[in-house]
This record gives structure tokens, C-alpha cells and sequence, in this order.
């Protein structure tokens, strides 16, 4: 008896632990190869595919609620629960998606892609629980690496507080995404060595009861912890011990490099291209600095690899690395302080995670002027999963005073951005990094950004004037090219700052403009755009903006947006043509 | 030798304990001027006086550097250095700020106003230090209130990780603002009934050193404790356990009373009114809904008596009530969870402070359409400190999906709303609660607001139409009223819904409007108005936004910025009638 006949958690109550062991052989199977067809999320599932069987086994779902973190580990869950066909059947892997959906399943109990919000989430349901005399079981399962939030210590505090039952499962791989940073880190070394028994147990002082397994992978040992704490009538934590990457050699050994992966992994032929790359210019410029002995600092919020801090580049800093660990807020703060002293920092942070920083980068950096230079990775419309969209970063960010928000559209203009936030002691630059293939003019640019919210006029022409921001410069182009044809000569403008206006240009081109389009790589409401539109609201000159729609939309084919959205050539032109 | 010789503390030194002790004593008489003359805090200031003259009599201000977690402590050591006049001078009270600040003294090293903030600040300072092999202590100041937040805790979990000088001063005076909340404060108080000596120290579970001093009050003992850690090469958790409210026995004995308060507090014949507020409006509605046993939660950021939630209503609520401290990030999580499981959370958080949940309103709440009812007090443009301002929450709130954002204008709107967001369950519900007198239209409202975003018209003109909303609203009908003396009939709008526009009245409005202006009590960038100028923009109907400019304004009078930002009703007509 195999996954084959599960079809639900219930499938699995009467077996035993040997026809366990088939269930999670099966499982890393299924694991491998959705993962090696679409890519994923690897190193986690495989080391929690035993934890998840026991869980399953003991509690009792979708009565029992279990919340999981960030969802980096939900595979083994989601093939327990209805959804092998996802990892199983080539036909059906891009039906379901990689992470918790109660849209998916009953089984899943929030639609989850950040990390850290487990223990509050689970907290909430457990106290809504009690309110309703209710009874049954909440478990949070946590990763170590997601400990280092200060969303998950919010809600451990509160958890704590919970007279009733409360299990927070912590699995501990020994890994972030990369490496665990962090004091928090030593006590969890402390606690696998000694089986759990240390001398400050960081659960215990927060008031919970805890349990320790070392043998986080054997099913039969899981299932007698999970039975101890099961009705627990307190917060209680269980902290296991698992191998990151499980069953799969390479990811055992390799556990940074196979916590995701792109697809066919499992390829011996598969090579990397040494070509370059926004992320690569934006590490040679910080060795770069090393190198001349300045105290420039690299700041990661424990996705390095995400942006481009690779293991090479990281030796080659030393102290002039910093991995917060999972910790945005801090990692802006720290940014602050370091550059408010005298230091060279430059934090490198997606743009779906610089949405946990909104108060960081108003009051600890923006009020403070701290000339701290933030570089938004990964901000574009996309084909992501809703829980990881790029639209929604320019809003957040440029409309915070102080901040300077720079929009780069190719290598010579982003090398001198970095320059010029480097050099300058003023203000907090916040650089938007570009998302696309590395496109070099091939002209050395040195403008200075001192003289603020100066747009650039690429085209000097007349009635359409085309703002084209950031990622979507090359569709300006484009739209003036498709113009030519109408014997129309655009403007076209890169405006090189998101965070003000340029209104001496904006008011020049009152005179020989009627129509102006605004472009911009992410959602329209509360962006770059609007700010276009309410210089010109008092005007006779009309404006076009161009942008996402505010919504989460949820791996969507760029095209298909691009076209919902309005965003081609064609139908830019087509509204131009029918406004005129 | 008293205060009035203490210009920098230097001048300290040298000075007896005795002496230090009348210094103490004629601090204490400048904090209960001040706050008696002007407002400010009162007990969190009482109650470090001691240890404020301790650190400056044992560390080197500004070679030292001393970061004051949420500035709510800072008074005394304003008047240490230099700064007594803003306590001691009836004419200078204002001169300075009620928080850190760099631009009024060098022994201020940031701007602050915000908590839980000083760990990570001081973590950046050190660094710096270090990466330029400089040689001084860096020291922050943290309440047992600010431990909650998950900055400081992510800050502490990466300070630990200096291999060098690093002091954080913990101020235990066993309150936050209320009553503090959580597992931790359970360890606090065992190390406080222990000296310091506890099983699981949450402390040293994170890797500092640590020393306890019980005697929080005692300068002689402040001193000789400060002596041990000064010049550390660890980093290093000082506990000392104060008195909040020292010396002022009121404060001593009501700590929440007396936390902040307004001026004249020594009065003994003031009396509160028990006129009706937003606030006690919202408290009654809840206190209804727990009398009908329904699982309605109550829950503030540790905050209560600035949203109404005052002692007696807490009590009422019992087990329907969730102080989570300050943790808004896990408030909101929290409160999305609570919402998915069949309760009913109401929580109340101030503007400024929702700065803080981004990400998890975003995520955590949005995402996940859980019906939960967000109630947003404060919002308005103020005369505050730059640290406090309310008028950037409607653009954070409402540009996230799904999210449905409400601008009550009067007293049965407010409650209209507030029942429309509690008995559905579709929609996050963000409410801008009214931030001006209360006032009742008289009227009984029932609106179904399930129509999302349609707005209500007022008064049905032509020419100008006016979309007023929130505490706007009456400057709208100010203007209405103004341009009747024009012989215009102006359309009068209380859009209720900043989430979205009602693009069908919009499209009417065209057919006999030529001009629309838009008012908003926040900042224009990201803002309200700007949708509407969005939406018009390729239209001939021109658009007026009115609101705040984006900028971190610091005390102004509101009169003041309203004239700035030609908010008031003469400077608008004349707008228009330019505009005509």
C-alpha cells in the first residue's frame, strides 16, 4: 500500500509504520518530480515529509487546523490531502499552486507565502476556538529560519498567554534560506546538542512548555511525540530535529543551493551562464568599495541568493556582509544607524518583502535622512504566485518623504544611480532595481541625481509625450516607434525618480503636448502615474495612465496581463489614436 | 549645587552622590512643570531620572552613544544636556520636542517617536564603529514595554551576534502604557523576584550577557552597575527594575493615568465630561455585542486609552478583550485569523502605528478576505510631532486589494458602518474613524454599504462638484456654502469609500460638471483624490486635489498647515473661481 490509495489524511489512521515508510518514499517522489518539471521549493519538503506523515497520523484535519509557515514545507501536506496530482501527473502540476490555499483544500487554512505569521495566525484561530467553547487542536508548524521574525516573536509572546491548547511545532533544519544568523541560533545549537536541555531555553522563557525530538525524520518516534502533546491543554512547543533536503544527496549536501530551484535540477548537463546581470554589476560595485578598504556593509534580509549575494561574493566581504536573518525591519533600522554613523550600507530586499518595512523606512530611515541606499529586487508585474507579486512597492515606497526613489533602465544608468547614492550624504535612495535581461547602452553615464526629480527627455517631439518609468522604458520605445507611423513624433521621457515630479518639464511640455502617457511596472493606485495625472488634472492636457490594476492576481502569464492591463503597444496606441 | 549649574554632563562628573541626588530631585520639579504646563509623558519619565544622571555620570555623551527606545524616558536626559530650558523656562517649553532629536542636541542620535526601534539603531551604530575601528560604547535604552515589538526582538537576536561593545539598558518599570502583555513579561517578573536569577533567562536565550539591578531608583548602585558593563566586549543586557512614576505619587500609584497626560493634571478640580465620543460610541457597540454573548474580540496594540478602551470597559469585555502589546504586526494577523474562525475582532489602532502592518494587512488580512473590522483612530492632519503624524494611512490602507476602506463622517454613519463590517463576511473592513468632535446628524442610518463604492450624494448642483471626505465633509459643505454667494450650485459628495471610486456617478458628473475638486484630511501622494484625477484625466472635467503636501511636518499649528495647503474654504473658492 503506497500514496496510491491516499486520498486523504483518514487514508493514513490504520497503517502501519512500515506502510508509512512507503507513503514518504512515494512523497519524495512526487516531491522530485514536480519540483524537477516546474521547480520549487525542495530542501524543505524533503525534510519534513516523516513530520508531516505523524502530523497527519496523530491530528486529526481538517477538524485539527494546522497553519504552516510560509509554506516551504506544505508538498508532503498537500499530497496527504487530496492534491498528488499536482506532484504526480504532468498534466496537473500548475494546478495547484506551492503554497497553503484554502481555495485548494480544507486542509489549508490561509492563503500563505510570507514567512513568520504562523504562530499569530494559529494564535487567532485557537483563541476564536475558545471564545466559541470549541475543541480541538491548532498547531503552527514553523521553520527555524522563520523564528527570526519579529512577526513570529509577536505572536509567541501572545500564544504564550493562551490558557488553552496551543501547539507550535518548530522544525528545525538548521537552515534558512541560507545560513541561520542570529543569538536565537545559538540556543537552538545549544538545544540539539544537548537533546533539548539547556540552561536558557529561549521557548521556555517565553513561557511556553516544550518538547525536543532529535530523530525529526523517524515517523514512528514522531508519532509518539505528536501523541504526547496532542490535547495539550497549554502552549506548548515542539521543537524536532530534521535534515534539510532528506533522501535527495545533492540537496543534503548542497542545502543552500536546493531550498528552491529552477527546474530540471536533476540535469548533469545543466550549466550557468557567467553572463552579466543586474545582480552581478550590483556586487561587483560593493567588492568594488571593499576593495578600496571603505566601510561600504552588504545587507541581506536571508534571501542572498535571491539578489545576488552569492557564497564567493559573501567570503569576499567578511564583516562587510550582513545576513539579518528573516528580519526586515531590523535590516532597515540597522541600515539607518550604520549609515547615520559613518558606514556604506546597501541593503538588497525583494520588493514582495519590503512591504514588512513601511514604518523602517519612514520613521527610522526616512525621517532621519539616513543616506542608506535600499535596492528593490523583483519589482515588475509578473507571473508569481499572489503571495509574492512585485506591483506593489513603488506605492509603498515613493510616497514616503525623503526618499529619494530611483527607477534605472539599463546598466550605464544603474551603475551611475549606485554611484551617486553612494557618494552623496543627504538622503535615503531607494533604487528599483531593473527585472529584465542586462541591457547595456554602451554609453558611460555620470549624471548627477543631485539635482532632484530632474526627468530625462530622451525624444524631443510633440503632441504625445510618453513617461516611461523604470522596467518600462523599452515599452516607451516601442509606443513612439508604433507612432511614427501615424507621422506622430512623441516625446518620450525617462523619468528616472518615482518619488516627485518634475514639473519645470511637466509644464513645458504643456505647450506642445495634449496627450501624455505615463508607463509604469506595477500597480497604478497610489503609484508613479497618478502623481502625472493630478499635476495635469487643472490642465487642458490629457493624460493616459498605464499600469497594473490594483488586485492579487495569482500566476497569471505576464502576456495575459500585459494585455488585461492594456499594456501593449497596440492597444496603447489604439487608446492614444482614439483619444485624439 | 542643583541643576541650574548642569549645562552638558560634564558637568556632572565630579559631583557627589548627595549632590547627584538634588540634581535628581530638580529634574523631577522640571518634568512636572513641563507636563503640568504643556502635556507630555509623565510617568515613564519619573521613573528614570535616577538612571539617566547614572548613565551620564559613567559614560562619555556623544562620544558614547545613547539610543532612547520611543523617546517616552527622555526628558531627564534633555535636561543633562543642555536642553533644561524646554522644563524650566515658561517661555521656552515648546523650543524643544518631547522626543529624541539630532537637530537639538549632539547627545541625540535619531529622531524617534516610534517603539521597540533602539536595539536595532544602536546594533547599526555599533557595527559601524566597529567596521572603522573606532572605540566608544553604544548603549540603548529600552523599555519592558518596547520588548514586545518584533523590531526590538529582531534587533536583539542580531546584536547578539557583535563580538564586541554593545549595552542595551532594559527599564523595567513593569508597565508599558497599560498593563504590559505576554509570555516574556511572565520572565521579567520571576527575574525581578529573583535578582536576576531565573531557569530560562529570555535574555541570555538569545545570547547576551546579562546583570540585574533591583534598585532601578538607587544612583550609587546605578552607577557602580553601569561601571561593570561600561566598556564591555560583549554585548550586554543591563536589567534594572524602576519605579514608573517616581516621586509623583499620583503616577506612583495610577501608571497608566499618568503614563502620558495632558496639561494641568495637578488640578484637582478638573473634571472629565462625560460627553459622547467616537470612542465611546465604538466601546458601546462592542460592549452591546458581548452582552448578546456573541465572540466579539476587542483588541488594541497596547494603546487602549487612546482608542477608549478604558479600564472599565476591559473589565466588562473579559475574555472578549486582547491587549496583544505592542505587536501590530501580530495584531493583524490575529485579528485575520480570529475573523477566519468564526469570531469577531474589532481592533483599534492608531494611524501613525498602522505604519507598521503593512505587509501583514496586506497579507495576512487582504489576501485572505477575512472579515475583520480594522478601525484606524488619529487620522488627520496635526499640529503633532514629526514622529506622530496620522495623515499617511489612507494611502497605505486603501491601496491594498480588497480591502475595504470606510470614511464615516458623523456619528450614525460611523455606526451604520461599523454594523455593516461586523455582519458581513466578505471583506476586511478598514474604518477611518472620525478624528473631530462627535457629531450626530439626528438621523437614523441604515445604508447597506454591500454596494461597494458608491458614493452618497449630498446635494444634487452642477458646475462644480465637490467630493469631500471623511472629516472633510464639512469643509465641503463650507465651500458649497461659499460658492452659493457665486450664484453656483455645487454637487456636494461624502464618497464613504477611499478603496475605490464609484465610476458611474463619476461618469454623470461629466454630462454637467466642469470642474471636480476633492478633499482628503491625509497626504495627497498615493491619496484619495488622486483616483479621481486618475479617473478624469482623459476626460475635459478638471480635477482640484486638496489635502496634505508629503512631507514629515513637526508641530505645526493646524491652522497653519491648512493655510499652507489652501485648505481652507476662501482659498479653495478662489481656486475655482481662477479655475472658471
Amino acid at each position: 500500500m503506497g500514496l496510491d490509495k491516499i486520498n486523504s489524511p483518514q487514508d493514513i489512521k490504520n497503517l502501519s509504520i512500515e506502510e508509512l515508510k512507503i507513503i514518504a518514499s512515494d512523497i519524495r517522489k512526487g516531491i522530485l518530480n514536480r519540483v524537477n518539471k516546474i521547480g520549487g521549493h525542495l530542501g524543505p519538503d524533503l525534510g519534513i515529509v516523516e513530520a508531516t506523515i505523524a502530523m497527519h497520523y496523530v491530528f486529526n484535519s481538517p477538524i485539527d487546523k494546522i497553519v504552516f509557515d510560509v509554506s516551504h514545507q506544505i508538498y508532503p501536506h498537500k499530497m496527504l490531502t487530496g492534491r498528488k496530482h499536482g506532484f504526480l501527473d504532468e498534466e496537473k502540476l500548475f494546478e495547484i499552486t506551492g503554497y497553503s490555499n484554502p481555495d485548494e483544500s480544507e486542509h489549508d487554512n490561509f492563503i500563505i507565502g510570507h514567512t513568520s505569521t504562523s504562530i499569530s495566525l494559529a494564535c487567532g484561530l485557537a483563541k476564536a476556538r475558545d471564545l466559541k467553547k470549541e475543541n480541538y487542536n491548532v498547531i503552527a508548524l514553523i521553520g527555524d529560519g522563520s523564528l527570526s521574525g519579529g512577526e513570529a516573536y509577536e505572536g509567541f509572546n501572545n500564544a504564550a498567554m493562551l490558557n488553552s491548547n496551543f501547539i507550535a511545532i518548530v522544525n528545525d533544519n538548521e537552515m534558512s534560506i541560507a545560513k541561520n544568523q542570529g543569538g536565537l541560533y545559538k540556543n537552538l545549537e545549544d538545544l540539539r546538542k544537548n537533546n533539548g536541555n539547556v540552561e536558557n531555553n529561549f521557548f521556555k522563557s517565553l513561557g511556553f512548555e516544550y518538547i525536543y525530538l532529535n530523530d525529526g525524520n523517524d515517523i514512528e518516534k514522531l508519532i509518539e511525540t505528536f501523541k504526547k502533546v496532542k490535547d495539550s491543554k497549554k502552549p506548548i512547543v515542539v521543537h524536532i530535529h530534521t535534515l534539510k533536503g532528506k533522501g535527495y544527496e545533492p540537496a543534503e549536501e548542497n542545502k543552500e543551493r536546493y531550498h528552491w530551484t529552477i527546474p530540471n535540477f536533476m540535469d548533469d548537463n545543466q550549466t550557468f551562464t557567467q553572463k552579466e546581470t543586474y545582480e552581478s554589476i550590483t556586487t561587483d560595485f560593493i567588492l568594488d568599495k571593499k576593495s578600496k578598504g571603505e566601510p561600504v556593509v552588504a545587507i541581506t534580509p536571508a534571501t542572498p541568493g535571491a539578489t545576488g549575494f552569492y557564497q564567493e561574493f559573501r567570503d569576499k566581504l567578511g564583516e562587510n556582509y550582513t545576513d539579518v536573518g528573516i528580519a526586515e525591519e531590523h535590516a532597515i533600522a540597522y541600515a539607518s544607524a550604520l549609515a547615520k554613523n559613518g558606514a556604506k550600507p546597501i541593503l538588497a530586499v525583494l520588493s514582495s518583502f519590503i512591504q514588512r518595512t513601511y514604518d523602517q523606512l519612514s520613521q527610522d530611515l526616512a525621517l532621519n535622512k539616513s543616506p542608506a541606499i535600499i535596492l528593490v529586487f523583483w519589482g515588475a508585474i509578473t507571473n508569481a504566485d499572489s503571495t509574492h507579486l512585485g506591483v506593489f512597492d513603488i506605492p509603498l515606497v515613493s510616497n514616503i518623504p525623503n526618499i529619494v526613489h530611483l527607477n534605472p533602465t539599463n546598466k550605464e544608468e544603474y551603475i551611475a544611480m549606485l554611484n551617486w547614492a553612494y557618494n552623496q550624504n543627504e538622503h535615503p535612495v531607494v533604487i528599483r532595481v531593473p527585472y529584465m535581461e542586462c541591457y547595456s547602452s554602451g554609453i558611460n553615464d555620470d549624471t548627477d541625481y543631485s539635482d532632484l526629480n530632474k526627468f530625462k527627455v530622451l525624444n524631443k517631439g510633440e503632441k504625445i509625450g510618453i513617461i516611461a518609468l523604470g522596467n518600462f522604458l523599452s515599452l516607451g520605445k516601442a509606443i513612439k516607434e508604433e507612432l511614427k507611423f501615424e507621422n506622430i513624433n512623441a516625446t518620450l521621457i525617462n523619468p528616472c525618480f518615482a518619488s516627485r515630479i518634475d514639473e519645470d518639464l511637466l509644464n513645458q511640455l504643456k505647450e506642445n503636448h495634449k496627450i501624455i502617457i505615463t508607463l509604469e511596472d506595477g500597480v497604478l493606485d497610489g503609484g508613479f502615474g497618478e502623481k502625472i495625472s493630478r499635476f495635469y488634472s487643472k490642465t487642458e492636457v490629457k493624460v493616459l495612465n498605464y499600469g497594473a490594476k490594483k488586485e492579487f492576481t495569482d500566476r497569471i502569464p505576464i502576456e495575459k496581463l500585459y494585455q488585461k492591463y492594456r499594456l501593449t503597444k497596440e492597444q496603447i496606441k489604439e487608446d492614444i489614436l482614439h483619444l485624439i
